[in-house]
């Protein structure tokens, strides 16, 4: 279909040159090391490490202008690093080029409390701006796990337990500053909490992948830090049964913060982490944001609920200290699932599907896994229809990770097919390239390729990412 | 700067050739007689109408995608029309060309409760789909006042009352279908509620006022219907009091679903029409929506904020017919502004800012209104710091249309200067177009004129809409 990107092909002399005039205006914020330049291409685990040939430091957006300019005057690719925790092999540099490390821009340059917003460097974490709002009675909502960077967050478009509620980085970003391949820098918006002024362009930014240009600025949507929170927790008989009770909990307009769907096998694995005795059953668990009377009459609403899908066990409180133990075994979760095999690694995948083709797909993906001979626990923001599937892998046998790939591929598919998406928070990086065309179809591939194009004619952004190359 | 657009010529034989075709294609539902086409170029009263050439109907996204094929094919211009209510020239034909009146797409193709979405075509309005949903126990809840087609309103980035709890068209369309200049079909995205999967598309093409394509499908977010509302009412000394007490009540948390402000002079204007008695002050009215006993606490908490910040005659209630009394003021406000100064007319316009700003430049506006002699109400969105100044002018006054057009663009600016935009949910259309190099800058409107071109390289999309004139 000619919807296919090839990588731009490596030149020694125009990447020496390059690098001459940026180790001119750098100095030792400009490095070549091997130690850490793998550093700055290692992603997950099962992919495979493609160092750039550089890593700079900036401190400001200028100096991530003149970065882009001398890059693009040598086309020579350009790779935005956060705090390098994606999982699709977005910062991988297949055709080498210049790693932006954006640790050094970690500034909170405001916090507009009245208006609940703040501005931040792109190299701030989400928990270092937390930590930054703690005496405002404000937070930063999104919550991927990972103490990732924001212009990171903001370029993958992710999201975590609590997009339910809060919503993702699509709509935490009220607006931002780009610089773009052709070295202008670009506002895409001022900081009113509603817009009808044009093109939606702090939302084309997020969730490029750095494709079309690098965030050097962002203005984030803040809210109050509720006054009382309450968590709840159910086991119920399967899969199926959890879920509707979930979509019966959204359709009943119950306000849910968080609401967490563990798998037999993953409420299994926390038991042997965590020396628990949970029951070896679905497992979920839920937040609640309020008043103190309106967190309580909402866990105790949930309840009411659960029980009519067949749910045992269910347990609810607003301490503090209860909460954290009811919450134990999600927190927990990624780890003990680690530990379910000594020696494998998590081949962590991602996929959301409509609510209603959750629990088959989620059943399907049981199966699967458990055919195939993989220990597989399934972890999901429910309320999202979203489910990451910890495929545990030997990576030192590449017939198994060949295998887990092809697992992984099928389990995009079984998303699309169902009406869902084969990314639901990781991105696409490299990953999740070749399954776009079937998600999204030749019309929109070709739409994104032309903005692709206008934008970044000489394809220096982050080549090799979002676009399937010819040989995937 | 070189970021304006000039407008395709007119050329009366293409634009016959493709009427031939077009009358040939569609028998009746191709028209061109004047009545027909001078009601598809009418928006706003103040602005000239222009009317297109033809108006066509199509019943289909394949005959859509004929009508744009022939247009394409002789370079003539194509305007979407879905429900005429724009407020900012959006369905104006200033270089001629065919209007695609969507009236007759008016299905709603899928409703998936489970999922809490929908899939309609683009000439629904709100009402009928609210209408169509009534016995699922869903709404959607986006209510700009009038009853908007879908597709209008997804193309404009509409709003509106209850924005500030459910969002605005950004946040309700899930995924579309348009078709592109190039007569190529684009699905946007799948069914879930999240995705990561590349450029975001969706939100690209809403707010892009047809500029890039057409939409025939949408598929929208839609909510459970709150087991029961709150109202409640109270008046304050002064704006700045209105505001700060608004602001507290979004830090405090409090889930407000409405939060309407009238000044003074539109509380006077409601007294008039509806032959009340209300204090002559500004007016906060409040909705909340949730559980009996949520929705009667907040309400109650809100009280306690008000009174705070001087707050009179607080006054709420649960029962439906209280409510309505309640919110009778906010609901006969607009037609209480036209009946003002008898023989004027409304000139609406609509600026958002950061919340902070807000008692600062409705003071502002009132004040310089006021000065040029004008009645000019002003109603409010204040949870979203959004507000409309209805300035009532003779528009049989050429002197007057222009005065009233330079307070709408000295009001413009201010809110751009205040950190703003021009306009936060009407649109760009024409009214706005040239005010955005100012609120966005250089490298915005130049990266929004790269993505125009790329898609639309002979601008046959609604153009003269977004994008400024050279004389404007």
């Amino acid at each position: 279909m000619g919807l296919d990107m090839t990588l731009p092909p490596r030149d020694a002399a125009r990447m020496a040159a390059a690098l001459d005039t940026l180790a001119q205006d750098f100095g030792p914020r400009c490095q070549t090391g091997a130690a850490i330049r793998d550093q700055h291409g290692h992603t997950a685990t099962w992919m495979a490490t493609q160092p750039p040939d550089a890593v700079v430091w900036p401190e400001t957006t200028a100096e991530v202008q003149r970065i882009v300019r001398v890059c693009a005057a040598h086309q020579v690719p350009v790779i935005g690093f956060g705090a390098g925790t994606s999982l699709e092999g977005h910062v991988n540099a297949p055709a080498g080029g210049v790693c932006v490390d954006f640790t050094r821009m970690n500034k909170v340059l405001a916090v507009h409390a009245a208006d609940m917003d703040c501005t931040v460097q792109p190299g701030v974490t989400r928990k270092a701006l937390n930590a930054h709002l703690r005496d405002t009675g404000l937070f930063f909502p999104v919550d991927p796990g990972a103490d990732a960077s924001l212009g990171g967050m903001a370029s993958t478009r992710a999201s975590g337990t609590n997009a339910v509620r809060y919503g993702t980085m699509r709509d935490a970003v009220l607006a931002l500053e780009a610089v773009l391949p052709s070295g202008e820098i670009v506002r895409t918006a001022q900081r009113a909490r509603k817009t009808s002024a044009g093109y939606d362009l702090t939302r084309l930014m997020v969730g490029a992948e750095g494709t079309l240009g690098l965030i050097t600025e962002l203005t984030l949507r803040l809210h109050g830090i509720p006054e009382a929170m309450s968590a709840a927790t159910c086991f119920f008989p399967d899969v199926d049964a959890a879920c509707n009770a979930a979509i019966a909990t959204l359709q009943y307009g119950l306000p849910v913060a968080r609401m967490e769907l563990l798998d037999a096998l993953t409420v299994r694995a926390v038991n042997a982490y965590s020396h628990l005795s949970l029951p070896e059953a679905p497992l979920l668990l839920l937040e609640f944001h309020g008043s103190e009377a309106g967190v309580a009459e909402q866990a105790a609403a949930f309840g009411d609920i659960a029980a009519e899908f067949g749910a045992n066990g269910f347990d609810w409180t607003t301490q503090a200290e209860d909460r954290a133990r009811l919450w134990q075994a999600r927190h927990d979760a990624y780890w003990a699932c680690h530990g379910l095999r000594p020696g494998l690694k998590s081949m962590s995948t991602d996929v959301c599907v409509p609510i209603s083709e959750l629990a088959t797909c989620v059943a399907a993906a049981q199966d699967r896994a458990a055919g195939l001979g993989f220990a597989a626990p399934i972890l999901g923001h429910v309320g999202d229809g979203n489910f990451h599937v910890l495929v545990q892998v030997d990576t030192d046998d590449p017939a198994e990770v060949a295998r887990a790939e092809a697992f992984t591929g099928w389990l995009a598919n079984l998303a699309i097919a169902h009406g869902g998406t084969c990314t639901g928070e990781h991105g696409v990086g490299q990953g999740k390239a070749k399954y776009l065309e079937r998600e999204l179809g030749c019309g929109a591939l070709s739409m994104m390729r032309a903005i692709k194009r206008a934008v970044d004619p000489d394809n220096i952004m982050n080549p090799g990412k979002v676009f399937a190359l010819g040989n995937d």
